[in-house]
């Protein structure tokens, strides 16, 4: 049964450990795909991450009152890019210009920055588009076109059972992959299934695996307030970032693009994101939110809490070390951070009576139901069974297989040649998903980049890995003993670190062409250690599939057969998937106190105490008088969205981008699990705030005026 | 009010922050003298911590078959030593020799080690008394008396309320401690609180201020296994160390001392254990309990794992960091394991519910006594319904108060002189409890006694303490801006740590002998910031003690007033002074898997992988042959025991010594609420081994001589 628990399994982009701020963390279940329910009154005003070929428009209208046409769909969809790192992004101008976060090219900063510069800590301004760098693993993906491939899917496993369905189900959508592709290379075709299971779609994107740095502000301007501000607004953050989309070394026309907006959005006015949001949780039962609450997210808090305590040291030890540990601590705190916030919902007596409440009514109406009731079961009692066995191998699974590395690229390196060399020898269907014929380029363009690799970093999170895992499942388990042998995590990671030289390209390359034979004639030791603990590895995750993962997929299929019946005004849980959530320009109330939607760069000068993270870059005190004070600098929206969507142009009526989704506020976290149109705000950096700053601070006119011009 | 709650107040001792292994843990409330509750069946079979003056003669007989006299109890309970740094220790020599864990002298040996030596790493044997090292801020004591003076100290509040209760309540402990003692200075009497305020006795101890270090293994022998074997058995680690006491440059005579036995004691065989455990929640409402699962454990978990992975990481850059972090490392990691067992307790449903029942059996016996009824109340639902106020305080109180300074020595130096010399201008019954005259000899002590400081561990302490305060209150606390006023952490904690100059013993002497004229004069960073930030950090003492503690206390008094006349057989909640345990040696079966209750010699070599944490000292291992395998080096027992039994001594029923009691199995961690005869066990080293490795293994034949001929 492996293979089809796969299908569910997070896409490819994950095995990038690349650093990004309101990225889909990591996730405690492969559930990818699910339905959402709304509640009976219907979808809260301003909730859902809408699929574009399922666009609310009915709902935007009462809402409002705003007439979206098909026309402003197709060129808000043509303008908006998915990067393979996990973030979102747009179009914005007829040149290939893309923007996004700047949290989501600080990896690529990293990777770019020439031996004794720092583009992450000092910025980066490219003079002309010679000087744009080739982001190492990122490719960039526009939509093109979405087809339903349900009923092909569902036809190819009627009447089979256990593997021979798994099977004929894989086949078929590598079937539909690459009928929808006809072997174009320029496209990427991807399956991705909505309603858990229920409906099956492949969306075809034009895919750009040359995607270039072209601008970026300094760290302590794109994330001013470092993570004490972190999910707080008001906020003060310049998170933006351009790229470039390059073919053939040349940049790409983009004659569809969105149009710059030269003024901010008012209070109340009404905007839409479109992004490609990564996961959320909001069909889970309470069963699985206990478990969430009790067991996957503590060790989640206590895990992340003490990485980030290795890193914080690591960082103070040097400046370089400091630039190298950057995006790893930031990911670190952020997921940290996110964590806290959800066990925070999870433990707030009133949001799981909510959910208890939202169960037993949907029971409810099911049991009136007595054919369809027949035909569901009881899949929350089957679900709440399964809850023991998902404590005792989540762990299991989390030590061995999921995090297995701990974020080092020379273990991702060695387990992805390893395995592919094995996988690559069957057919498509049989391989392990990340595997199949249709995710080879990307597994390739991840793996032959060039990326340079920071020692002491790997160092510290092999070792940090394998000292958890042994923690977490006991010095004396045989899983432990393979792993470590009689080696101390520290004496292990320092040796696989030291001896290994997968850092390297050219030695990537030449052992993914030679296959296995070269894969096992290798003496380079990661690849020997990979050799020899991957069993263990895909054991866990067999086990994880065939025990936990798969009951679990079952009886959910069946809850949403009852939602899909009893319910109506359903939108599918996110999926990385492109989406579209609208929504207006508001600030809230929270405990009697108000917080109004906009900053500007006043309140930043302001909150700058000239101490790290509320020092501002020099570059920025130097020229401070020239900045407009009243500009609008960040705004906050009611829009739902969720990590994936950093990135995602923020757009106007007009099909205008007038800023990108970079946050949530700190109720945004629970919108994991619902969303609260009193709370739930998106956080966004607006479009004249970026000119204003090109212009007066960085002095970059051309870009400006590509922008304005475009 | 303030004076009245801090009666709870954890004892003097916790502000020392040397490393201890299972030490009583910080304390997430004060409730410190609680009464516990038997079931209605009377205690389970070898439950409790007997005061020495209530011993259960007859319940030990019908257990074990075993009759102990009062010569017997006399002479273990003369034998008994209390060691103010949290832990219990043994005479076993009529020289004033001690027997302690070795993790209870690791603050010692790391300040007593000459530049160039570690005593922690290499261990130390004093070559004669000459070589014998005085430990600073360590203090023995031996119970000499215990007198109730219930009477008197009700008596003084008789008729008076609010400040006036308080101050006559605390006149009369303080009258109390002081007609015990007469002004002999040979002598510390402290009155305690036992069963919840129902109860106050004083306690005279003979106290021995100059404790010296004769004999310690290396941390790699007494430690064997480290993190990973913490709270688990089968066990290997030689956890000893010897003190001795002096007084005017000489060893003390002490004639009643405890014989060393000879033999291992069998499976099976009564035993007892005599020492101080510093404290038990096993009273706590099911109210409290949630409290501790949702708000506090979770809190120090994370802040546990992030302190942890920054003293890890600060370890790997040198060996003298490594020496210099290896007392904090081991208390962040033995708090971590205890804290994460903690709530792996309180997470199961199954425990959860069977405290709704005992509750509500209470309630139900309760209620069937209407005049009984009607005194008391109904305190469950006050408790419960101080949690709200509870969770926000908590935060603000560890913050500010109780974890302020986050285990810097300057900071806790600066601040007792800032306070002590607010507080001993008042008459002492109006101080802070810590600076009553009866505190201040052990105050002085603490505070004199010369401590090498070490700058990293500081600045790294104090920078992670302002940190997490900052996250956890809120960047734009006002409470925050008082701490950091524009600076960020690192840079404070740097200042502060670099111009200190309260390293030096003669510059704390001259300032505490000044008075607050001195301190106000003093130039020095760290006392400039203490009386800066004081302030805030009493008013956050006081919204605690009043708003939380206070009615707690009230409340938690009329739960035992009900428990008092509907139970029987009850004993009071640890409160770090003297207390019996009885039992036996047993080892468990848990999941179908039996443990044995013993280990050798022979086990440790076979663990032995020569990768630490599994690597013996080379003594060890160039010796290995000349040890009998199969001499017993750890076993099991049931005795009830806790945090600030480390070192107590094991004592058969002819009184003599066969171990010293180090750590508890992994079930033992949820005794802190309930104990559970099947599985809770008490680890121990056994005499025996110690004297086959001090006779084999370090050659100090003077040693075993004193033991084998005392």
């Amino acid at each position: 049964m492996e293979r089809r628990r796969d299908l569910l399994a997070p896409p490819a982009w994950t095995n990038l450990t690349l650093a990004l701020k309101f990225r889909r963390m990591f996730r405690v279940a492969l559930a990818a795909a699910v339905a959402v329910l709304m509640t009976a009154q219907g979808a809260w005003a301003d909730e859902g991450m809408w699929p574009f070929d399922e666009a609310p428009l009915a709902r935007v209208h009462d809402s409002l009152g705003v007439t979206l046409d098909s026309r402003w769909l197709d060129h808000v969809r043509d303008a908006s890019v998915r990067l393979t790192n996990g973030c979102s992004a747009s179009i914005v101008s007829p040149n290939g210009l893309v923007l996004t976060n700047q949290h989501c090219i600080v990896g690529c900063a990293q990777a770019v920055s020439p031996a004794g510069s720092d583009y992450v800590g000092d910025g980066f301004v490219a003079a002309d588009v010679t000087a744009e760098r080739t982001c190492p693993g990122i490719q960039a993906e526009v939509l093109v076109s979405i087809a339903d491939v349900t009923t092909q899917i569902f036809l190819a496993g009627t009447g089979k059972i256990g593997e021979a369905f798994a099977t004929a189900r894989q086949t078929a959508i590598d079937d539909a992959e690459r009928d929808a592709c006809g072997g174009d290379t320029r496209f990427r075709c991807q399956v991705i299934s909505f309603y858990d299971g229920g409906q099956f779609k492949v969306y075809k994107f034009r895919r750009y695996a040359d995607v270039r740095l072209v601008f970026s502000p300094e760290l302590s301007a794109a994330f001013f307030g470092g993570d004490p501000d972190n999910f707080n607004f008001p906020r003060y953050d310049l998170d933006c970032a351009f790229l470039r989309l390059y073919e053939g070394g040349k940049p790409v026309a983009t004659p569809t693009f969105l149009v710059w907006s030269k003024t901010p959005p008012a209070a109340g006015e009404p905007v839409f994101v479109s992004g490609s949001p990564g996961a959320t949780d909001r069909l889970q039962t309470v069963a699985q939110l206990a478990t969430m609450r009790d067991v996957t997210l503590p060790l989640l808090a206590v895990e992340q809490a003490e990485l980030r305590g290795r890193l914080t040291e690591l960082a103070e030890q040097s400046p370089e070390l400091r630039r190298e540990t950057a995006g790893a601590l930031f990911e670190a705190e952020n997921t940290l951070k996110l964590v806290q916030g959800r066990l925070a919902a999870l433990r707030d007596p009133a949001f799981m009576a909510a959910r208890e409440r939202d169960e037993a009514d949907l029971k409810a109406r099911l049991a009136a139901d007595a054919p369809l009731a027949k035909q569901v079961g009881d899949p929350w009692a089957e679900i709440a069974a399964t809850q023991k066995t998902f404590a005792l191998q989540f762990v299991v699974w989390h030590a061995l297989e999921s995090g297995a590395g701990g974020g080092s690229d020379l273990y991702r390196y060695a387990r992805d040649l390893v395995r592919a060399a094995a996988e690559r020898a069957k057919p498509t269907a049989m391989r392990l998903p990340e595997y199949a014929d249709s995710r080879l380029a990307l597994d390739e363009k991840a793996l032959f980049d060039a990326k340079p690799v920071q020692p002491a970093v790997e160092t510290m999170q092999l070792e940090f890995w394998l000292t958890k895992a042994r923690e977490e499942l006991g010095v004396d388990s045989p899983a432990i003993a393979a792993f470590l042998g009689t080696e101390s995590p520290e004496a292990l990671a320092r040796r696989l670190v030291a001896g290994s030289k997968l850092g390297d390209p050219a030695v990537r390359r030449a052992l993914w062409e030679g296959g296995m034979a070269a894969v096992v004639a290798s003496d380079d030791p990661m690849i020997q250690f990979v050799l020899k603990t991957d069993p263990t590895s895909r054991a866990a995750r067999s086990v994880w599939e065939d025990d936990v993962t798969g009951p679990v997929q079952d009886a959910s299929e069946r809850i949403d057969r009852a939602r899909f019946n009893l319910d109506s005004g359903l939108y599918p849980d996110a999926t990385f998937s492109l989406r579209l959530s609208y929504g207006k320009v508001a600030g809230w109330t929270y405990q009697g106190q108000d917080t109004a939607p906009f900053t500007t760069f006043a309140g930043l000068f302001g909150r700058a105490t000239g101490a790290p993270p509320y020092q501002l870059p020099a570059r920025w005190t130097g020229r401070a008088q020239s900045l407009d004070p009243a500009t609008v600098l960040d705004f906050s929206t009611t829009n739902d969205i969720t990590g994936g969507n950093s990135g995602s142009p923020v757009v106007d009526a007009q099909g205008e981008i007038v800023g990108a989704a970079f946050d949530g506020n700190i109720h945004s976290i629970a919108g994991d699990y619902t969303y609260d149109a009193s709370l739930n705000r998106t956080v966004a950096v607006s479009t004249v705030a970026i000119s204003e700053a090109l212009v007066k601070i960085y002095g970059d006119a051309a870009l400006a005026r590509e922008l304005a011009g475009g």
